[in-house]
């Protein structure tokens, strides 16, 4: 079998006639067969749907109309994405007894008005709440690069299905960090956008005033398309802002030049295992920078998320902790059930808080352009792990596992998280991070980077046995 | 001595050079001197400030300038609106500690802009926690009606100040019913205005997202002048909107020709005493009004607005709670620390319900414009009373004042408390209610009111003794 298609592969040979988005969706179909068992990426696969939308496209093409910049590309979603017609499930064994939903989340919507094909949906941890994809109710999503260890969380269907090849495109969620700790680990490009840059509408919410989506795919272009796909207002998301969409694929041809950069010291700079330590010291002499920038009390940040999407995401699931609490996964049931404890004047705290840090990391974009920084601490844990040592300590592996991602979020900075290229050793992942709705200097430097041979979305060795 | 002049009246006197500012201060400075020892309104008087400020006045008339709308107008504000050079108490022993203010708080500036003249600061419940003005370090602030009677608060000194002919105009602060309720138990008039309308930058916060500032007076037109001179947009103010002044002063005189009336029944047609049950009675035929309207949960609507403030007033104190609690006033203290302890799911869930609640009373201003209910339950209580009854049960007094107010502010509407004249009874307040940023209708409907005779601002019986 040849590797997968990129997504702008496939579009431009559907639109040009020269393959069917049909042979495409059944190869996908295919792969997704041989492939979902072992990594258990999946938790819905449409193939009817998907042959029909693909024989709709195919028409279109015949017909001689645009079939749109994403023609007959299969995509997949993280299962809080509402898709017209089955049940959102998020993770839960509770939302299994919910209605059906009524129609596509605006994401989904958009990727298929771009002639984007729904494949399936994506496993997760349970409502969000989890780093690593490690699901009491539908199992555990394992890493492409090594089935021992996880594939990150909570979009570890998103970024597994992405990394493997079984997909060129899925769609995820990002609260402390769900989207780019998942493509840290496995190796592949994830976009945290602008808080407020891409619509909700129709994704379960966590803690909404963290909650982003956004794209994750193996090619840094496909990743673009998709994001251009994705932007635009919506009336339906209230947080959404009316701004006008800033295409990022012109950006990629751009250059870097007059952008000023900066490694994050401090909280970011300390803590990394060996493996990033090193990938970060690479990146630094590829780039030749040497300017560093302190994110003041990025810990106290961090303490801070804590105590909001606990308090939020705890409050969104009060009345089912109060009636199914033998329903919800081991893994989430005690946090949401302290979460509901936590004292409204620590969550007003840290809300307030959140304002004073917010100014002072805007003085920072002042002085500089794009910040960088590892994306986790480590390379992805084994599946069996519970501590690892941070600085010398020993930790829980878990709530570390956002580290460097969650003081970030917690202000919506646009971050992209791009894989670090470490022949010998498992993915590691950097963080770009930007000034808000500054995406496009994510695009312009992921591209110089992946240019300069630094940063390489690695396919997993794929087990091609039927 | 003759009953104190009317904002109004001394405007117009002082701008023709009919009296002077001086003299006009004088006097107010004199009965204030006689009779606040009585009443215990003021916490603190500016007279050197204030005759000063009294000959800057005179001057201007005498060289031919625009002294303003409030020239020579004697004003006095709780103590919670900063004044500059001295420190803010917001009826706390605490905040003696403080430095002074560097600047007056913008409503103060802004009546002072006008030609309005400071003469001093009012007694208030510690923190605006209470509706009743009796603070365990400043004292009770007696009822000028009924000297054994609270004043109602938190905005005591406010309406007692007003009521007593102490000064035409004060300032006060609402967040369940701090400027209603003694309005009501004073028998004046009370603006609270649409949330957001006016800017509270200077003004001690107590519950960030219900707090409002608006002015109170004996006289229906001296409310308008006052209200005219205090609207504007403040950039000090994030909460401040950016809308066109809409003068109310030219509507006193417009009717109430095309506004639909109803009256709220349900939970405000509960609980009221015989005078209270009897004043509706009154206004509902004097106006003709048969048509009621029911503002749905609005038992709900009163506990989420007790969680929030409970909520946010604790947040805000927190670091005093918990290194001066024995500073607190024991009326406020236990309800401070329970408020600490509050869960933040219960916060935010009834932030949420908040939303369901003003969308359902928005669809209820589509068919009428204004709703009347009663301000309290009952007249003033007695400084010592604790129960009262309500529906036939036993209740504690304090807080059930807020019965019929708390509903309404929770959600920003402006409602002015009038003063319905029975001629055998202590004050009785009856509440206009008005969609957000309707507050014109509120000065027609309470200057027909006016002329039909049904309410009347009754000027409590001085002591004239020196």
């Amino acid at each position: 079998m040849n590797p997968p298609a990129t997504a702008w592969q496939t579009a431009a040979a559907v639109s040009r006639g020269e393959t069917s988005a049909r042979s495409g969706v059944t190869a996908v179909l295919a792969r997704i067969e041989a492939q979902n068992a072992r990594l258990n990426c999946f938790t819905d696969i449409f193939s009817t749907a998907a042959l029909a939308a693909a024989d709709q496209i195919d028409r279109q093409v015949a017909a001689g109309q645009d079939p749109g910049p994403l023609a007959g590309v299969p995509f997949a979603v993280k299962n809080l994405f509402d898709v017209a017609g089955t049940t959102t499930l998020t993770g839960s064994k509770i939302n299994r007894d919910q209605p059906p939903a009524e129609q596509d989340a605006t994401a989904v919507a958009r990727l298929k008005q771009a002639g984007g094909i729904l494949v399936g949906t994506l496993n997760m941890d349970e409502y969000a709440y989890g780093f690593v994809t490690v699901n009491h109710h539908y199992g555990a999503t394992l890493n492409p690069h090594d089935l021992s260890r996880v594939a990150g969380g909570s979009s570890g269907g998103s970024a597994a299905a992405v990394s493997a090849g079984l997909v060129p495109l899925t769609l995820g969620s990002d609260t402390n960090g769900s989207i780019r700790v998942p493509a840290a680990f496995c190796g592949v490009y994830g976009l945290k956008p602008t808080y407020g840059r891409l619509s909700r509408a129709g994704a379960a919410l966590f803690s909404s005033s963290l909650d982003h989506v956004g794209p994750f795919a193996r090619s840094l272009q496909d990743l673009a398309l998709a994001y251009d796909a994705l932007q635009g207002y919506d009336p339906r998301d209230p947080v959404c802002r009316d701004q006008p969409p800033e295409p990022a694929l012109p950006s990629l041809n751009q250059g870097i030049e007059g952008l000023r950069l900066a490694i994050a010291d401090d909280h970011f700079a300390r803590g990394m295992s060996p493996p990033v330590a090193q990938a970060m010291q690479q990146v630094a002499e590829a780039l030749n920078v040497t300017q560093t920038v302190t994110l003041p009390e990025a810990a106290r940040a961090r303490a801070a998320a804590y105590l909001i999407t606990a308090s939020e995401g705890s409050q969104l699931h009060l009345s089912k902790l109060q009636t199914r609490l033998q329903d919800f996964d081991p893994a989430t049931r005690d946090r949401f059930v302290a979460g509901a404890l936590i004292p409204s004047s620590w969550y007003l705290q840290a809300q307030r808080w959140r304002r004073w840090y917010r100014d002072r990391v805007s003085e920072i974009f002042r002085s500089v352009a794009l910040i960088l920084a590892p994306t986790t601490p480590c390379i992805a844990p084994f599946l069996d792990q519970t501590t690892m040592s941070i600085d010398g300590k020993t930790v829980a592996v878990r709530p570390h596992l956002g580290l460097y991602t969650q003081p970030l979020s917690f202000i919506g900075l646009p971050v992209m998280s791009v894989p670090i290229h470490l022949p010998s050793a498992l993915p590691v992942g950097l963080q770009l991070i930007a000034a808000p709705s500054r995406e496009i200097d994510l695009f312009r430097m992921a591209a110089q980077l992946e240019r300069s041979g630094t940063v390489r979305a690695r396919m997993a060795p794929g087990d091609e046995s039927p």
